[in-house]
């Protein structure tokens, strides 16, 4: 057996309604899991050396569920452009380059980098629609031992033509990319229709046909924005909602399912969510970004569906996930304000739970310290300004709102301490 | 006559409209003073050394018109909080610590330190009531030779007990300060009722006889959020609009009147903001964080006002003035989004003119780079990845969204190299 203990400030969010916070605490790792939070090192463990991190903050890892991957490439760029502007003359472009493996290469070295960078070691990820591209992402992640599901694109129709595939080269490329990554520690492969205006229903169903094959999840975003779903319904006019659709395919039976943004839920959306344990993925600033509006973050929890959060990296800005924890905060504020009716804001906590255990969910076991959870932990250092006392709640909210990767002073995989 | 020659990308907003983008350019520099950006180095100057930044980016320094230095110490936190509990649990306490020139001391210091990593060297600074730890940020400006309005805050109604000052005190105090900080070269005093309901209508007479006195420009706080107005209006039934008190009693006719927040500006209002030449500062995180709502920057723009950025640290996070250039672009989708009447999205153009120069308006030849404004200015590294090509003004862009000082990797100060 394999035991470390760590000394710090220990916090997580275990529920929603508040955080946990240990002020000088010995967290005892065994074997890469949390085994427990104590005051005293006991006798049993007296010979090990204890790595003290002082005043520092001990936290989970962060769970980024909604990012594109090639889209890295264009973070913070073309940001004050309408919607389809910024899709004709940034995304788009920019997925085609993917055709390139070397481009790949390049692009998703540095975004996996950057992801351990700013501690997030747990994500749901969007390739392109190119398979071996993809393949390229999904073996980094795995290398790297990061927790992730990742997933080649779908598209077949109201795409640009350089990005539209053929139904049934689509499916046939996505059976052979579930077929390739069976089998890895960390990483799944996951079905990836980019959204419904943009696949047939042919495609769907064949989708939903691979779930089972494979026993496979789905993410996709849902009810994103306003035309997005007055479109989805036009096109899709025999389904009594946009969950509907990926629900009566058999998509959401098999793995987890997990739907991007979700700012404008009919109740027949909600019913199937909260009944398939689907996770909801909030990305704030990017939502805010392409003028979709503000997901009802308080109203979802409320009923019970998981929330999660995502960076939407690049409609979202950069991968910090402890960025977009305050920018839920915020953004629920300033939904509160502008539709007082059914929303009100959310707290630090629930952002921070939502953006650790909630996104965690879908993996195992991590997004938390409680025993029984894996070590996925970042050190954070530097938050207290050396004229005022701040209690550890308020140092993480400052990290959050104000700090960045510099506070991360130690990173936890699975036990095993990693860098970028 | 002391010139130095600066080689790299030179970038700065002339006008609101659009970005000025030079690529492989020599900015000449002469006593401080930009001479000139041109593409060869002229004959004359045929011996000088060129410092020869590469594809760097130089930019101006920003312009941050709206800060609580007293709030500097409580930045990121308490931000999930109801404004009320906000101001009792954490501004109005800590503004009280002030009393303590210690104290001031620290805190002061740091958040000078931060300012000039961050590239600000233009700001309007609120303190506090207190005289002593307000003449202690004015040295610390002046030492530094920041460009600078600041003013010990008045207030004689409508605050805790242990902040509120009695009238002709608050009135002896501000002169005394206003006389002790005649004649410094980059700083000046501004006087700062610290918003209309904690100001007694003697007193805002009163501070407008001593701008007339010392030919002193007023800071404050306007038509910030709807309960304020509404409170202002009920306390001050004779005026035809907020903006109108602070105009009868004098206090826009001698130096710049820089009023924060503006989000709810009655055609009253506007028509003596634009009278007067006043500054409307656009603080959108904070406002947003405090659940004011967001200023309409378009139309405030459209209706020919002077529209300037401010962090209002600690509602805001950090001093990073371009953050909120990006949360500018941003939150003005968001407002075009709930409230489409009358408003729509701002250009990345406009949120950087109004950071740079609309904010260096109200000091003397700052927030640009065209010949004759003073070499202030930031030089910009870091940006471009290596995988693909960006044009200047999607750098620019990068930095103002996903960027941070370390991008920032020389500062100049009147000509002078400085930092943190």
């Amino acid at each position: 057996m394999n035991v470390s203990i760590y000394r710090g400030t220990v916090v997580y969010a275990a529920e929603k309604e508040r955080l946990a916070a240990f002020s000088g605490a010995n967290i005892v790792v065994e074997d890469g899991f949390v085994k427990n939070v104590l005051k005293q090192v006991p006798e049993e463990y007296a010979g090990l050396t204890v790595k003290d991190f002082g005043d520092a903050l001990i936290i989970p890892a962060f769970s980024d569920l909604h990012i594109h991957a090639s889209q890295y490439a264009q973070r913070g760029v073309g940001m004050d452009k309408l919607l389809f502007e910024w899709l004709r003359d940034y995304t788009f472009p920019q997925e085609a380059k993917f055709a390139d493996c070397r481009y790949a290469e390049k692009v998703y070295d540095a975004l996996v980098k950057d992801l351990i960078r700013h501690g997030t070691f747990h994500a749901s990820i969007f390739t392109t629609i190119h398979t071996e591209a993809s393949d390229i992402l999904f073996r980094k992640l795995a290398e790297r031992g990061l927790y992730a599901y990742t997933g080649k694109v779908n598209m077949d129709c109201n795409a640009p033509d350089y990005l539209c595939e053929k139904t049934a080269e689509s499916l046939r490329d996505t059976e052979r990319f579930l077929l390739e990554h069976q089998g890895y520690a960390t990483v799944k492969p996951i079905l990836t229709p980019r959204f419904a205006p943009t696949c047939s229903e042919k495609l769907i169903k064949g989708l939903g046909k691979l779930a089972k094959k494979y026993a496979c999840g789905v993410q996709t975003h849902l009810v994103e924005s306003i035309a997005e779903a007055a479109w989805t319904k036009e096109l899709f006019p025999d389904y009594s909602c946009e969950t509907a659709i990926y629900e009566q395919a058999g998509l959401l039976d098999y793995g987890p399912s997990v739907f991007a943004h979700v700012i404008f839920p009919a109740r027949e959306d909600i019913t199937i969510l909260r009944k398939s344990r689907s996770v909801s993925v909030h990305c704030p600033d990017a939502t805010a970004n392409i003028t979709a509006g503000i997901m009802p973050a308080a109203a979802l929890l409320k009923a019970e569906l998981p929330v999660a959060v995502g960076t939407d990296i690049g409609a979202g800005p950069n991968p910090a996930v402890y960025r977009q924890i305050a920018r839920a905060v915020q953004l629920s504020k300033l939904k509160a304000f502008f539709e007082p009716e059914g929303n009100e804001p959310i707290s630090f906590a629930e952002a921070f739970y939502m953006a650790t255990k909630a996104g965690g969910s879908i993996f195992d076991r991590v997004g938390s310290l409680e025993p029984g959870y894996r070590f996925n932990a970042l050190v954070l250092d530097g938050l207290a300004d050396d004229f005022s006392e701040m209690t550890p709640e308020e140092q993480l909210e400052r990290f959050c709102y104000a700090g960045d990767d510099r506070n991360i002073i130690a990173r936890y995989l699975d036990g095993r301490e990693i860098s970028p």
